[in-house]
């Protein structure tokens, strides 16, 4: 490989001159001057502003925070049993609550900084939009049992719920989707696409917190899966790694024209779509019951209890 | 784009009611009553047990610590050099033997209860496995060697060993699929799949612990690379991003029927798999010495020593 | 599932033996013997030497600080307003300067020991390095605008600058990219590509710190992008998740002689690239404002303005 | 002072020779042998034992915790509200128990260890005195109540109970006295110790756990305090910094002999102990509603109601 | 000593029943509600209120960074050097800024709620005082140099003016006493007594933040020295170890009657007071220039130019 | 108390104006200014300089794995057994010469810069003199058993030499004297001094490091205790609380012209110092076996085995 590479041999290691470093030291002031000219220059990269805006450290915490209570003893620190689950429970939410109400006031408090509006009611809407979110947890707890249930029922590798809630990355892609689509539809500002962005990182899977999607949803790999902003997806449905539900080609300036409009297709209830399967545009419906095979490309939509597969590209063979 | 954004300017900062906050933190009991309720009824997300389970912390913290134990020097905070060589090591096998025991005996431990079978010999197994993995470093250190070779022979990109081991997904990828494997085959529950979860989370490489591999596996990129429980690879396989090697389609009820059951493929010697090529089944063989080309899909065995391309579909250029 | 599941009842905990646990340990010092002399053996995988070697940690704490550099006030603790705004820059980058100097002095004097050559002047050139970076920083901030303004005129679903600064991975991936490329121009060894399998495990986006890329870069979702050493990207150009830009299959043996050798496509300006497509061989141009479909595989030169779209394979619809 | 001090002058600094490091370094492996050797010899500084001893890090915490719950609102990091005082003190004391029974049992059975008795009970014993100490919480809030009011009517500097709580080193020395001397009737070994010794090190004030107080107890500044294992302490004492409850002057094997005998003084109800006073002697008895002048040396009984004071000694003015 | 001690014999180590830990648990939750009734009950103990408190580990981050300011260089964790100076200073002012200002405003804000004042202009004073403090910051400066020269002066074991900051309680405890007394004059609550308190925890040096003392004030060692808050010292004093400047003895409601009268001593400039000496009395003068012996104790007044020693009290030699 | 208090009322929390924060923040580049200035002109209290000074913080991680070492098994998080003894020593030593070379090699070179010497050979002396403290450790545990002994000798209250190691201050202050004495005696600068005034800081005991001490040496209690530079201290020696080991009554500029000189007092063998007494001069000698009671002041020598105490002041009672 790279030769003899006897690490222990008797190299010398240079030593930089005494003054060396004092000599490129001095260079700094004129450097930082230059860096925050740069900064008040380019002000779409600098938040330059005494007023705080919501933190991307802060949404990670309330996202571990919410999935310690969404799945209660797999994931806190302490043991939950019996004895101490009221406590913990009760010990968690009251945190949360301030942190979420904190962070979506300054999401509000920002947008009125933003585009110069009056600030008024960002601090009151602050706890009223954390108090819902707290009030949805039941109701995330219920249709997220579904998925687990759908990923059991739907993979032979799954040992059980307990393997499934600690290693599927499906469950964790969903479950902070189900958080962000909530606070999308109590229209926070920017915290739902950080969570699922953050969610994205960790899963490489990628659905925008405006789509939405029925119970018993599965999916399995998922890196490299798409499901766009105005996606809607049925009961039932389950999606392999690499599978896109996107928008048909956009042109240059995209970001204007379509802004808003329903851009992505719509998953009826029971459909499967295998890895790496395209699906694209607003108008495009795969029908219940439906099969997407592998690597198909689908701009058009497609009956109920259909099974489309690509017909077989002739191989080579040298 | 958002309009001037002049952020400095003088806007009044919104303040709630100061008795707000007290309202809406009022309302805080009834809604934990309502999540503990649900808590207790969901049982599936719930693992409300006075016994300890797996952690995922403590499986990130084994990986992160036999990863210094198998590079040496990589990754360790403190220099290793011949004279702490083996204090170093030595102090980090005994810590993580006892990381590794009391993961283990949580997970055996968790299986009776979950299964309502008499506890008896999770504490010794704990132990007992511990040393098993811990005798199994140098084996592993001898077949990672060959795979950090086989990175520097087939990547033109890769500077020098150091390169690879500091940052080639694909041998952080292999790494720990190889420390996973090595505990299935030990028939520890839940650690493997939360291990090759967690290498899944940072490289996008999906292996299941229970694949086979043999030496010198390269995986380059690595991306959306989804490896299947009952996968056979075998010596200088390499393989390239997005490339999955899984089961035929699964019917609604998979879980059930094919759980243990050999549903994914064999490949051979010295195959290499292009980026994006699907090759599936439990009965598809690829032969010794092959290529398969890039997006190719394929669900039959393919002979020793034959190229697979895809005919190249007509493109229209407008 | 996994039957009735009752975790709270009476199973009794198995203890082990008391003297168990020492009669495993006892046998650690055996194993960490034959641990110790495997890694000695494995040369290949230990870095034994009092010789410092540039830490994944220390290119981790690198990155988050030029990238709270970069975008001040977007992911630094304390808020930036215009009171510290200096202080804080000035803060950061005298700290930077110490931390890059550093890992840079590591990076060249590990491959003095590494290949045996005479160390002269690495801690010297730590020095300059850095300095040379840090000159370039309000460089990178006018590209990385563009490049901001390039996502949110592409993505109908940006709000605004602030949720693509936040959440976007393909920003993230090509604001890292960018830092790498300069430490790649000024052949820093190691560094430039820990810094893209650091962006490349967070984002699922691989961009090799070689290739070069024009303003108004703009990746969407991003997981499975893979671009090679030797491409070359021109202004405007538009890439969605799964696109490879990479060499042409190479022999087993491809390491030794492509090393170093033009092997990866060049993409002219404003072109866009759709989800999947894969762009083969360092012949290969694609010619400006061309558009290539989704999926399309191309191993051959595109004409400028030339739209190339996968002639749709034939479904089969049962 | 030391000269002229010009910090900023151009002295070089001196660099070591390159392989100077590495020539010591390499006499380690004998000073570490002879370090073994002698921990291996000095067996009364060395515990060598694969049981786990308490350690001062979890003494620590467990004060630190029941300090939380002793003075709810006080010292935690969450505010503590009517509506989160029920979950944040459930969580707080089962998580102590925990903690609790864990060093107890350590306790209890490093002390099987030290005398080769035989070891059972302990791990029960470990959870019976946790939740002892945890049942007399309440009771010794009632008392601590005493001692902060008596605090605040004898200090003309204490502006509110809260100045008190957060402020006075003897309301901190003698709560931790207060619990540790619960468990000191519980006969916990080491335990107690441990604690009144943490309290030592950040008040100056030294109380032996096994001395006893009654309410309404007051130390004012409270360095340098001594207060001896067999000292018995009436209602309403009120101590000034400086002051020993000691035992008489002591041979020089004075530990076998004197073990566990009464050596130190008893103290009536509402007596006060001036800056200074040293009170000696396991038969002297300060009277009740006594006053002791500061600096006064005491080894013989002083009735009840009765004002001791130095007489004062010439003073020499030059 | 304790026998053989053999710690590593074969004694079996005791294992709970399995189902002891349960039993116990399950009693906690009444132990709970007993503790929650207690703190109710106990309002003297505990702040349950929606309002924040100051805190104590915020005070001591305070403390910290401050001394950072006063001592440049000496205790921050980056180098100080004029590179960086304007920077470091800058960036540690504006943190401190907001830190100063949110706890002075719970101090107030606390005050209100504790007497049930209307709560106006809190905040407001938050941000006016924090200003205040950081004005005085150089004023302090001035002064603690003179303090440092006296300790060089008057301590022949004083190596450099280095070793004083770094080692010196008598500068740690006045430098603290000065910050707390700047605030004490602006009349925040609570917090200049939680700073003096902090800094007689780690010094054993206690002096009220209410105490007034002229430039060039030395304290040698200082353990156990008290300082009333009375207390007015003049320039150039040296004090050690022991010494109180106290109230004369106060009757049992000492409290109410004395509150805000001058209790204790004043000390002209230039006077000596050696270790041990008690000075009593808020009409005790102690003119400029005297000497005070150890041990000696005075509750009058001392002309200037006086030394006082105490007559040696005879001695038993036997 | 304070009245009704009660907290939980509807007291209205006020609210700043919304841009006062703002309208402060900006007075601060101002204040910053004035503090530059003041750093740069109180040249006493700031060291500014590009060269590294040795760290408080360093110097206490140094005690805190010297003491790990000394007293193996009582402080290290693991546990040390048979098993790994050899590998935690090893790992602490080699650990423990890097950072005690690096803060010696800091002492010697700032003293260098402060007295504008040529730096010769600091890096290398900081490598020499970290070997010669680490070969000096074996006799450090042989001398410190002896004063544990003694501790259980001399102390009724103790219970076992664990209960010693863990929570005697007196075996913590010499401990750590013992450490800094064998620096002082290697002429090591500032590092010393710093140790053992974090002795000083956390027991109330402030040995100078340039004190010597025979074995079997014993301090009970210990607060207050002061043992100055040139003190000598035979075998055997026990000490109370508050005890003085100083130097007679210095004039103001004492500093210059005792530097240096022998100003303490020498204790030999066997001799015990009750709490409080005083023994001042370089002059002075207490022979061996002499005892001299509570709160004596000695300036003149006293004869072996002779018992002083004082004759008791006459007392009144009132």
């Amino acid at each position: 490989m790279e030769g003899p590479g006897n690490l222990e041999q008797e190299t010398k290691t240079c030593k930089a001159d005494a003054t060396s470093r004092s000599r490129y030291r001095e260079t700094l002031p004129q450097i930082i001057d230059s860096i925050v000219d740069s900064c008040q220059k380019e002000t779409r990269l600098s938040h330059i502003s005494p007023e705080r805006i919501p933190s991307r450290q802060a949404v990670k915490e309330i996202l571990s925070r919410t999935h310690q209570l969404l799945f209660p003893g797999y994931f806190s620190r302490e043991n939950i049993d019996p004895v101490n689950l009221n406590y913990e429970i009760g010990s968690m939410v009251t945190v949360l609550f301030e942190l979420l109400a904190r962070q979506i006031t300054h999401s509000f408090r920002h947008q009125c900084f933003r585009y110069s509006l009056p600030c008024v009611g960002c601090e009151e809407k602050g706890y009223q939009e954390a108090v819902t979110l707290l009030l949805s947890i039941p109701g995330l707890q219920k249709i997220l049992s579904t998925d687990v249930m759908a990923a059991y029922e739907g993979d032979p590798a799954a040992g059980s719920s307990d393997e499934i809630i600690f290693s599927y990355p499906g469950i964790l892609a969903i479950s902070i989707y189900r958080i962000a689509h909530q606070l999308y539809k109590q229209e926070i500002p920017l915290l739902p696409r950080m969570m699922t962005e953050y969610a994205h990182s960790i899963t490489g899977i990628d659905i925008h917190p405006g789509a939405t999607s029925g119970e018993s949803f599965f999916i399995d790999h998922g890196t490299g899966v798409v499901i766009g902003e105005t996606t809607e997806i049925g009961k039932g449905v389950r999606i392999y790694q690499g599978v896109t539900l996107g928008a048909l080609s956009l042109p240059k300036d995209a970001g204007e024209q379509w802004r808003g409009k329903k851009r992505h297709p719509t998953i009826e209830d029971d459909v499967i779509l295998y890895s790496g399967a395209t699906i694209l545009g607003g108008d495009t419906t795969i029908g219940a019951r439906s099969t997407i095979g592998g690597n198909v490309w689908i701009t058009e939509s497609v009956p109920p209890d259909t099974r489309v597969i690509m017909e077989e590209p002739r191989l080579h063979f040298k």
